[in-house]
């Protein structure tokens, strides 16, 4: 199985319900630095999995809709906690609709699985893997 | 299948037993920073896979016997070469002990795999990863 | 000149004033993940700069008004640009009252100079540097 | 499963033919920074998944034929684009040679799988991973 | 002294004149992540040392001319090694001269040094670090 | 001012004494990840700092005496506690050396001033900086 993965990040504030959170109830933010790897069986007659040039744009398309917001006052996350791992699907299921869509170009088509991950911190990271239908 | 991976070190020495080890042979130590990765199929109703600060608290509470020591000296590796590979199996089977316990707190009763990274340097790092009895 | 730096981080929301700032006029957050260098021109008796474990202590006690919070409802904060360079010299002036009241222990008597760096992402960060009064 | 992985690097020339690559399509350069993971399912006698100093200087000799080269000069690409995700390939077949040769040392005999990623900046990277026939 | 620092990368290829660089003196290439610290006495008005995202966009022009370059064939850097310390000057100069001529916004005008650090490999770096003709 | 630097690693055991130390009194371990910086005023005619491969062998000869033993048993050390700032002038010592003995090659001569870091995990560092004899 043959992978690449692409960087970029968000710079988001949020907060969440739940005892469990703690001090993090209250609104805070973080960096998410996001990884999304895509995953293909074979590489394309160009010798890639995906064009990392078109990726790299739809992640940015991706994330520019959360980039400097304070997540609470979105509508789509509205009654939701915006964790780590939950973002990790949010992204996930964009890249998904991105691949389906023609939007990563060459490769996109015959994506097997991505893998979306967010590191919060230099002592922690979330991610959410799983297949294309597609693939 | 989400996961969150959480980050601690500890600092030990110890020698191995056998020719293949060359120099290691001579007591020696390492830093371990270890990354613990907690794998589910669904996040819980507060939106996590495990709470992030109970998964730390308990990563710290299984490398305090470790920390600090000589690994040659401690009983329950007596005859056992210590190395970064089998102290990812160490650690992953204390953290499985830990999840079956109820320490992770809410999510630890669904996980489903575990990996645990030693890093020993930049060029060099171990891991073990496998399913847990209650996934 | 030698010196020892220890690590720590916070996940704040704010929001800033000014047209330079364009779409992070709006509150967002980021992660700071923070390095705190302390400088001395000679080892302690003990052979060291500063104890490595009061000075994680000072550093931890310093963010900890500030972790988990929005740096907007912060009175000491109020009419300023919480920006990345701003903070870091807030950081390195706490972390330079921790040294004269003795909260950092042997070797805090002798620093000459300190050096507090944010880490806002991958791609940018910020320090401010200076000398310590007793040095 | 028990996993160990080391890092190397290789600084290449090369070009890529296709529109794709747009002003890839030029001869430029990369540093690959390379890891070999080997997946064992138990340990061997001596504790480990294979002997890490071997496993070292089969990874160097595998680079050693492309480090410091223009990849569009050599034989064995000819007619390729050399990306990342193809050299992720090609090394991993080398290291697969290698472990059914021997040249890894005990442990090597039992591998069941290898990946192998390239890292090529700060922002991507791509990696193979396989079964191996021994496994 | 305050500090921001942004990070950006460029993939070339080049070779070197003389017996001190062996097996490089053939075409090969690298990988550069380039950091770009600017140092100013105090914050502007606005909070900062300089604007992150203006200066971000000044180092992308400035290593767009070598970006999927080979560096040989550049007239600018004729008879000349294009090592990663002489490159971290050539950028200095032309960020230098970024500063001079406006493009860095507010907070350029104030800046007394800066220091220009390449990253060939997760094992060598190097940088120049000078004063600013306006510091 | 130009500088390079290099990267190597050390696998160590070692104890302390003093009551600062708390657990580290016993004899426990690290991993010295070591970074070595060149300083130089202007570079060589090849267009260098130092030769970046004979500063790495320089390293590794000076790391090769401690690397895989317990410090506490080199009579080099004996009654000095082997922290991390003191092994950071420690190394500092023996390259100095070698820039004098000519090891460095060909703009060793011309070398200003160092700088060690030893990384011992991924929250603590400590370095020694000074001048050297011929700068």
């Amino acid at each position: 199985m043959y992978a690449v993965e692409v960087r970029d990040h968000i710079m988001v504030a949020h907060s969440f319900k739940g005892d469990l959170f703690g001090p993090a109830q209250g609104v805070h933010g973080a960096t998410f630095v996001v990884d999304v790897a895509f995953f293909r069986d074979a590489l394309t007659e160009d010798g890639v999995v995906v064009d990392i040039g078109r990726a790299g744009e739809a992640l940015k398309a991706t994330l520019e809709p959360l980039n400097y917001k304070n997540l609470d006052d979105l509508p789509q996350f509205a009654g939701r906690n915006t964790t780590t791992e939950f973002l990790a699907k949010h992204v996930f299921d964009a890249m998904a609709a991105a691949a389906r869509d023609g939007s990563l170009g060459p490769g996109g088509e015959g994506l097997v699985r991505m893998r979306v991950t967010l590191h919060e911190s230099h002592v922690a990271r979330a991610w959410y893997e799983g297949a294309l239908d597609g693939g």
